[in-house]
């Protein structure tokens, strides 16, 4: 029998998962010292809570879970298969954490105290066609702010990004737009209805170049007249507010372009006063593939590496209406913790003393002398040390092999002699140097 | 739109989160000091690993995901719906952590360096009939041992279960008997074929009683002078020891049983050194459903409530074996974190101070005064304590009733005054008190 898993998934060992509770931990205490709650939701939803909710190309890419018991019950199978898999298949596996967030509030609406900030760090499925850095199953990190459309909440939001680099020794820019800017822009143009056409592709800039930007814009229907319109936003330059005073100007009959332009100064305000470490960035050409959002949106790219955004996010205003609770203001990020993890593997910068197997490997000398082993192992790990006596009597090369491989550091010895005066040997694996202590005193050094 | 998710499934709001989180950390944190590793492994496995390996009834229960694009393709719907489901499935949904971990260890081999101690927590699904205290997706939390036959695994097994459960504060009694002690019964009463029946039924008997086990037998084809020949087993009395001391007299002509009875003696004995200060018992009965095991089993019971058993376990020699890597020998436990938290709800046993969504919060007032509450907030998170700003400058009222309602100890109050003299007034919700004091006091005060 040959052993394999599934194709884009993947088996973490104890030194990966040292590594990636790294990353989860630090976000995790960032997010709890924020006052946010942790939740979870189920793996499995109904299918109906999530189809349509991610585009035709998100439908696709949801794993659906056949029907327990007969499935093939009443169901035509000279159909489609489109058409047949959802007779046949009740439940799928959950895509992100944003639409079963939006479920759960619903859901659970009198049981929340509003505004409500929950974070969930759970796994999330997608039968994308696998690739380096693209997975099949993998962690989303996410902290909502729900019931509250103070900017405030934006501004916490890019404090925590700022915290959880730092933590994490990550150099980065968060960068940071606004869908009402957006929206403007293309009632500037005169092409409201192209809202969506104008911020994919614009999306799409930093990947393709202006020109193939603007042949884009054409194939999606928009005038030569409405593209060249464009071309003072892609123009502006200076700081966030000289952006946003020159954008101001060409939105002088553009409401929701200046509601998008008060928006992003008062935010962009609220965040020079809580002084962030990390570089800020107005960037209008950053949209986001996802169509929920309705005011700020956020990204963060890491710096020296090449690597996509580690963090993304921002507001919208009605996530929750699509299961008929409207008006419920939301705004979140998401931390991507597998790219997190190869920018921390690239830039060298996961601590050295992460996933120790245990602080203390205790040799075996058998019979009674193992007895001694058993007692001590039991005394460390009640002052909280992780220790291990080695479970045979196996040779003394053996022995220490296992105690390097494991990389353990210290190794500690009782013979005979030690036994008898209550001491024990300790040889320090990095020096080689080895000395004979009472137990008690052990244990405190250890500590 | 209805929001519902599927049968047997859960959301987990906050406070329930800090309850769960509280058993997880406490069973992890025994883990880690008992130097086992982390490890995970992804939600869906190839059905090829799984089917097979959980009895007819396990296969049924697993849940099947659909192939990702046009599944119909070449494949036959005239037939039973038990033939098409691997044709249309290639993945299924991880039922247990052992079959994975099995599989684990035989993929990885290696890079394993063994005996090799892992841990894991992570949920598991079983399309069973959904009922109380049963769900479809469950956590699992198992440690297990692999590649040593020392019976100090067994007894380092039972310290830890031993220690997570006085941290928990639950009185528990661990049962343990032996595979070849149940195999030394059957060799006995000449019906070595029927070990399982005969175990099968054993498993029964607290349950359904004597008589009704003895029916059953009889159903499975034991003769009645094979049944009567189980008498003596039924009737052992004593201590552990001399429950032993009896059945050694009764194995003097069946090696297998002869060789469980000196397992069970050194592990009794080994037990003893470690002072547990749980209930351990040695309980005939306990057969436990799964089929792999082949040396101790466990199983844990809390006392004063009637909730099945919370932990179980056991040794398997040959369970990597399916994989093509025989002679393997392990054992391990599993808690099951559900019934855990069903015990501590029942004897009202969580701690009172789970889950605080936040230490402090500081009611906004708008302008200015909200600059220095988000200058506070920043200060009181550095110190490590969780805290939140009230996003809106909304009525006093409405921002105490949200503090009220989310239990935060602590409200702080940054007016004009206290803004011009860097103090802060702090009110203590339970005692409604309230001073006003200097803010980095304050920050003290709440560490």
């Amino acid at each position: 029998m040959k052993c394999s898993i599934p194709k884009g998934t993947r088996d973490f060992l104890p030194a990966e998962m040292a590594r990636r509770n790294y990353i989860f931990d630090t976000i995790r205490e960032v997010f709890k010292t924020f006052a946010f709650e942790p939740i979870e939701t189920p793996s499995l939803e109904n299918l109906s809570t999530l189809m349509g909710k991610y585009g035709e190309e998100g439908d696709k890419l949801l794993f659906k879970v056949l029907n327990s018991g007969d499935f093939m019950k009443d169901v035509d199978f000279n159909q489609d298969y489109h058409k047949v898999a959802p007779q046949i298949c009740e439940r799928g596996l959950r895509y992100d954490l944003t639409v079963p967030f939006a479920r759960f509030v619903v859901q659970h609406r009198d049981q929340i105290a509003f505004p409500f900030r929950r974070y969930q760090l759970q796994p999330v499925w997608r039968a994308d066609r696998p690739q380096k850095g693209r997975y099949r199953e993998f962690y989303q990190c996410d902290a909502d702010m729900i019931g509250s459309t103070s900017l405030l909440n934006e501004t916490e939001l890019v404090q925590m990004i700022d915290l959880v680099f730092q933590r994490l020794d990550i150099e980065v820019t968060v960068k940071i737009n606004n869908r009402k800017i957006l929206a403007g822009i293309a009632d500037l143009i005169g092409a409201p209805d192209k809202l969506v056409d104008i911020t994919v592709a614009i999306d799409k800039l930093d990947k393709i170049g202006l020109e193939n930007v603007q042949k884009e814009l054409q194939e999606r229907g928009l005038t030569d007249g409405q593209i060249q319109a464009l071309d003072p936003v892609f123009n502006l330059n200076g700081t966030a507010m000289e952006k946003l005073a020159q954008l101001e100007q060409l939105f002088a009959d553009v409401p929701t372009g200046l509601k998008g332009v008060e928006e992003m100064r008062t935010l962009f305000t609220l965040i020079a006063d809580i002084e962030p470490k990390c570089h800020i960035e107005l960037d209008l050409t950053l949209a986001r593939g996802l169509n929920y959002y309705t005011g700020a949106i956020f990204e963060v790219k890491a710096h020296n590496v090449s690597i996509g955004s580690i963090c993304g996010g921002g507001r919208y205003d009605n996530l929750t209406g699509i299961f008929g609770m409207p008006d419920v203001s939301g705004v979140g990020i998401s931390f991507g913790a597998d790219r997190i993890y190869d920018v921390l593997t690239e830039l060298d910068k996961f601590p050295a003393d992460l996933g120790q197997a245990a602080r203390a490997i205790i040799i075996n000398f058998g019979g009674d002398e193992q007895r001694h082993a058993v007692k001590l192992a039991s005394l460390l790990r009640k002052a909280g040390i992780s220790a291990l006596v080695y479970p045979e009597a196996a040779k003394m090369k053996k022995q220490m092999e296992f105690a390097a491989k494991k990389a353990i550091p210290y190794v500690l010895f009782i013979g005979e002699s030690e036994a008898a005066n209550g001491t024990v040997t300790i040889k320090t694996m990095a020096t080689g140097e080895q000395q004979t202590i009472a137990q008690a005193a052990a244990i405190e050094a250890l500590s």
